[in-house]
């Protein structure tokens, strides 16, 4: 019958050409001379600390690999940047697609350069590695900063869950610093829980938004206008000055219905255009007093060994679940057991009691 | 030397009297029969489902119990009572101290008896164990209710841990259930974490408010107001209800702020007074199109099979926890790895993987 098949079958396949040789043949020698010739952890950090970016791109890359011997390699080369790091102001920058994020840092990370700031920016896009790098990933919409000799850019990395492409961030922020870089920007997609990451990675969280059709607050994910330092709304430019002033009037309104921040700090809504560049110094501004007053106050310093602290025990929290969940007898049995708790057969509980018997016991056998 | 400070001591031990002696003795024998006599599982099932207070009480207790035995019988219980449970609608309540939560759940509940409802009334309050009962714990404030045949008070369990003071109050949830219970009042305190947990278990969200000097918003925690689906502005009644009534305008503008509900339920603010029972009616309105718009749409069961999901997994990520903490080698390298990580001496996730290696190599040994 299959003969049959493979006979009346249209789709069958035609015979080939053979594969192309390799016309340079010396390419395969030069590959293996180049990773014979990795740099050491040592050789690294003295790259990074002396500003060398190719030194940077590389650690970066070892941070990302899911290579166990990369990430040991990784972890010598945190460890030795740490003690040159934190040196910096970190701002977190969100806004929905469209909003004009990738224009905004261009002209934002160019007139920073331009006051003599060296600024890398980072991104945390958990969905990149399905849209293979939607954020910063198209770098020609930073054709200016890319060129930037003060500048430094780097996609986000790509990983199945937030916490890893967070972690890989977080990371990077740190050799970033030791690199010399003192402002750091990491730039996130306006979905929600990446946000809450990136929050707890910077010490000014900016909200991009662009005015709207009057209901200037919708769209917003809860909760994360109440993480923002400040609101800045883009593209004020043209025909839209006057809605963008209309909207910075109602964030300004809705801004002081909130609590009062912990940093005591009263976020700031500004306009600005990427394109006219108007109101980008003023936002640098904003970022400076709030500097200035955090650090007055300690809260600064404060919030950053928050932050340190928040890290490590997020990085114990995920990898416990991620142990269970990947043991093969509670993949086996999860699924039936959230069918039952879902369908009021057995109580949440009980469930969560029988699986965590199942994973305990066999590990104490 | 020891022999000179106890001679020396002005702190030592005089001679003391004896106990008293037993003055019934026949006391002992009735405790000794009395815990023979402890009702079975299948006893307190029936007990709980004929609609008996004593069986729903002591079974109560039995999951408060931190005994392993009583937490055993205690599931067989839950699980005997579950096929009858969920034909309620549970209401969470919470509002900031001073807000008169006890007064508006006597005024309300007893409302709800008044209609045919069969009211329990639980409490989710971690603080309790150290204010032994901070809320419900106090009954007189729930006079009239408290001797309602058709009410059930229980005040909050007291526990170490969120966790697992919610844990409990939800299983309870289903044993009022299983008694015929129909509608399900969870109070709690305002203060954030606590009303996420009961956010989590119940229908419908009810934050209780007073008109302020102005400032009508300050003092909620962030989050809190996304949660409600009804704002009901208490005490307005004599002088107050010009101003309950400015602020219940102030809280709409707010909540309009707000993007919409994954229900698509509009929230509601009202006005209230416990003490006229002004509005009390209006509320069970409001209740009863929610139950109504959601049921029809489906999202009224969503929720609950979502909640239930929510708790398998809740339950299971803090028992992994748990575990990991009560290590003894962990806990002996916990204290020195948060410092070293807050002062930048280690990076969070080094850190993170040295606990981790720890905890798992002992595991696997």
């Amino acid at each position: 019958m299959s003969t049959t098949k493979k006979q009346s079958s249209n789709l069958k396949e035609k015979a080939g050409i053979s594969p192309p040789e390799i016309t340079n043949v010396s390419a395969i020698d030069q590959i293996k001379k180049n990773r014979r010739l990795q740099p050491s952890s040592t050789e690294l950090i003295d790259g990074i600390l002396s500003g060398n970016r190719t030194a940077l791109s590389r650690s970066i890359t070892l941070i990302e690999s899911t290579n166990l011997e990369h990430a040991e390699k990784a972890n010598e080369v945190i460890n030795g940047c740490l003690p040159y790091a934190n040196k910096s102001i970190r701002i977190g920058i969100t806004g929905v697609p469209g909003v004009g994020k990738s224009t905004f840092i261009e002209a934002f990370g160019s007139f920073l350069t331009q006051i003599g700031k060296k600024v890398a920016v980072l991104a945390v896009d958990p969905s990149s590695s399905l849209s293979h790098g939607s954020i910063l990933g198209d770098k020609t919409r930073m054709e200016e900063l890319v060129k930037d000799e003060n500048a430094f850019i780097r996609p986000s990395a790509s990983g199945e869950t937030l916490g890893g492409v967070a972690r890989k961030t977080r990371e990077s922020i740190i050799l970033c610093e030791a690199a010399g870089f003192d402002t750091i920007i990491i730039e996130t997609v306006g979905v929600g829980q990446s946000e809450t990451a990136v929050h707890s990675m910077v010490d000014f969280f900016l909200l991009l938004k662009i005015s709207g059709a009057g209901d200037e607050l919708q769209g917003i994910k809860r909760g994360i206008m109440e993480m923002a330092d400040a609101i800045v709304i883009n593209k004020a430019d043209g025909d839209n000055i006057k809605k963008a002033n209309q909207a910075k009037l109602e964030f300004n309104r809705a801004l002081h219905l909130f609590p009062p921040k912990k940093s005591n700090w009263q976020p700031k809504v500004t306009t600005c255009s990427a394109i006219t560049k108007d109101g980008v110094s003023e936002i640098w501004d904003t970022i400076s007093s709030y500097f200035e007053m955090t650090n007055e106050t300690g809260f600064f310093l404060e919030k950053r060994k928050e932050q340190n602290h928040f890290w490590m025990m997020e990085t114990i929290n995920e990898q416990l679940k991620l142990n269970f969940y990947n043991q093969p007898e509670i993949i086996s049995q999860l699924e039936q057991n959230k069918k039952a708790v879902q369908n009021d057969e057995i109580s949440p509980f009980a469930a969560a009691q029988k699986l965590l018997a199942l994973y305990f016991n066999k590990g104490s056998k």
